[in-house]
């Protein structure tokens, strides 16, 4: 098969500049100088302009046709390769440079513009992002739709109906749950000390007990936590908000998840097409289910309640029970990243709507933010009070990242699916949890999920892992059980 | 000019691409994790085969057959690139790949090695690289001296027979010197608790004095100092032995001298062929500037010796002049990078030698070890105790870097060349050193060296700022006023 073994070699150098490409982006959310940032937009366009000819190279649409696949991995790699493939012959070259250039920048106009609180300052960045990424989607549908041809990037195989679908059945059981917990006697909070330093700390020790391996990655501060790199260099990030330790210790779980994914999967797939997550939802299943069902189970918070209070002292707080109370508070917070399991999801909703409406050109970006503080005042009943906390809290839509956010619901549902078939598998998983050990849950992860990477296409990874389609039941079930215990 | 222009665009992608290069070599020395190195050795090869491609692409042959320059700066432009596609047009991509996958693994093999003192472990690591860069060297010289061609990556016009008689013009004045030196009184040492963070703070801060902009750059640890970079993103690394504060300060001055030769080329330069350093040998002549001729100046340890007073308590020194005498020591060591200024070019002679050998195939890395022990037990008059005091010291062979080591004594030469003309120059430098302040000598040096950049052929770039052609007089002379003064 030597039109197979040539596209996977030509692919494999693709797949190695890539993250490369990856690791400067990590850089530069690290450990870049501030006045780095106008050649660092020079060289990720440059990186972009050679990925784009890589990727879009006529020798693979050659190869493409003559590879014949053998064996269900090189099924997989084939069909990964045609799909980006038939992707960026789509995008003119000088449409995906500019895309890269105008992202690179305005992440860091983003960063100052939301320090600042000056929304007049980020609104022409975005509108520029917006105006590439409008373009691109057209380029993509093809006369379809745009928004949904740019969610191929994160979630191939979905679509927003779909998406609107899975909103519709979530919606009423969530609000239901919300407003019963709303209305019931507010948990318990944390008080007391809680230095940057010890938060780290902690954070790489639990990481560790999730399974990151430091020997293949490290933990370093950044403004919004992230997770980035496959194969055997899998970096991640977290904040440190010494008022609230939860943001660290949670932030940090949630990226282990996304990290021991592309750390777990089986090394043979190291630099090709299938070593790497199936897609973003499952990704999102993956640090969805370390941060809750496991780090915010009653059984895990008991052991962390213990640690904590080793660590930090006092807590304010004197039983298991309360802590987990505290832990698992519901509130109508502002914040998408700090928001508790019932209002992640209506979190999502709402910029599901407004980046639907802003790539279909029925919403412009001088409109976004009242279009944002009116959704948000009516969703969640308290106004927005600053940019910060409202339209301009994520970094995803200045880095032009538009249908990314629902995968992060599917992601919920996808966690809902496979908690539930873990739980029935592995004996014992919160009895370890409660000893601090999440390893029984992590390893039905990584056998069943992990190690094969994108070999399969994202609801089928969930199908084979599961034995069933997944659906948004399983999550609902899950979250009345747990909030209904929270809040009777 | 249609042609140049296009020349132009191309290769500033090149040169941006490159910086990438540079910065995830950075990256493999500071921050990678331990069990990445694999992964990272594909990554620098496909940039490298990248790289690679683009600096050896048919197209610019037709623009520089094409283009005209109608100014000094297009025609350096052109220089410079027409310099490197002849140069790499030679070089098979096969060869270039592999040299960058191999020198990529072996400096994690060396660090290891170097640790653990285990010479049997580097030997077949070296003999590789040798073999690859023997291979490279005969593809460069089309039948001349390969070592000539290796050098010029370095020293662009520099050969080894003018190498040679600069040593031995060099080597009767330093030896006499030397031993002058040895048989006088020995120099006082300092002594006292050095903490690292507060050596890392104390670097910082002169690293500031000295010029270099944080805003463009960062300072991190590292195995072997060295500055990486051009443009606006230009880091250093510095190490910290707690028991010897010089070794960290002085590398940091060092690493400065080559950062702010890069920061200070004229921003109309950047990711252009001429935005950045002529040469090696003048990087160097920066670099030792700021290291020896300003850092350990009898005006700048002065005040060197009270900040360090401040910051670390007693010295066990009694007088600015015995700290300076301290700083000055002149001692037979085995360590290249910590030997005083008479010494460090009799290390260079012994590498130059021994590593013509190895090109030339005169010399097996097999009988490496015992042809530098024989050799340096001779030349300084002290056996060579472990590997690591020995032909493991140093970081470059492991890389490649074959034809580098002369151009720190060329880098030598050329600074008592500078500092000549900068003293007959600038009234005041060493009032402003007595001070802790180092700008009216790097501001000549910014003036008459920095800005230009590689507009200039190496030693035309020495001969424009003092308005002589480069010789050993000045450094000699400058080092016989020194260190007569010191060992009367």
């Amino acid at each position: 098969m030597p039109a197979y073994d040539d596209l996977m070699a030509f692919q494999r150098t693709t797949e190695a500049l890539a993250q490369v490409a990856g690791r400067t982006g990590w850089d530069q959310e690290t450990f870049m100088p501030k006045g780095a940032a106008p050649q660092r937009a020079e060289e990720m366009a440059a990186l972009e302009e050679v990925l784009h000819a890589r990727r879009t190279d006529p020798r693979l649409g050659d190869w493409l046709e003559e590879a014949h696949a053998l064996d269900a991995v090189a099924d997989a790699n084939i069909r990964e390769i045609r799909r980006n493939y038939e992707r960026n012959r789509k995008v003119p070259a000088r449409l995906a440079a500019e895309l890269a250039r105008v992202t690179s920048l305005a992440q860091g106009h983003w960063a100052a513009a939301r320090a600042s609180e000056d929304a007049a300052a980020f609104r022409p960045v975005l509108a520029e992002v917006i105006r590439l990424r409008r373009e691109e989607g057209a380029a993509l549908a093809d006369g379809a739709d745009p928004y949904d041809a740019l969610m191929q990037d994160y979630e191939p195989g979905g679509n927003a109906a779909e998406m609107a679908a899975m909103f519709d059945a979530m919606r009423p059981r969530l609000v239901a749950l919300r407003e019963r917990a709303l209305d019931s006697e507010p948990a318990p909070t944390i008080s007391g000390t809680f230095p940057a330093a010890a938060q780290i700390a902690l954070a790489a020790e639990i990481a560790g007990r999730f399974g990151y391996d430091f020997q293949r990655g490290r933990l370093d501060l950044a403004v919004h936590p992230f997770s980035s790199g496959s194969g055997i260099d899998v970096r991640i990030t977290t904040r440190v908000d010494e008022a609230d330790p939860f943001n660290c210790l949670y932030s940090t779980i949630h990226e282990v998840g996304h990290a021991s994914y592309e750390q777990n999967v089986d090394p043979v797939h190291l630099l090709t097409p299938i070593g790497q997550g199936a897609s973003m939802g499952v990704h999102e299943s993956q640090s969805r289910s370390y941060e809750n069902q496991m780090g915010r189970s009653e059984a895990f918070c008991g052991w962390l309640y213990g640690r904590m209070r080793d660590t930090f002292g006092d807590l304010g707080i004197g039983s298991e029970r309360d802590f987990y109370r505290a832990v698992n508070a519901v509130r109508s917070g502002h914040i998408r990243t700090e928001a508790d399991e019932l209002h992640y999801n209506l979190h999502i909703m709402l910029r599901f709507d407004l980046e639907r409406a802003l790539i279909h050109g029925t919403l412009e970006v001088d409109d976004l933010e009242a279009a944002w503080n009116e959704r948000f005042a009516h969703d969640f009943g308290v106004p927005v009070d600053r940019p910060s906390n409202g339209f301009m809290q994520d970094v995803h839509w200045s880095i032009g990242l538009m249908g990314y956010f629902p995968t992060y619901s599917l992601g919920n549902l996808y966690a809902g699916c496979l908690m539930q078939a873990a739980r029935a598998a592995v004996p014992g998983i919160d009895d370890a949890l409660a000893a601090g050990d999440p390893s029984p849950a992590t390893g039905w992860m990584r056998n069943n999920v992990h190690q094969f990477g994108a070999l399969r296409r994202p609801a089928d990874t969930i199908a084979h892992a599961t034995g069933a389609a997944p659906s948004a039941g399983p999550l609902l079930d899950y979250l009345e059980a747990k909030f209904g215990d929270l809040y009777p």
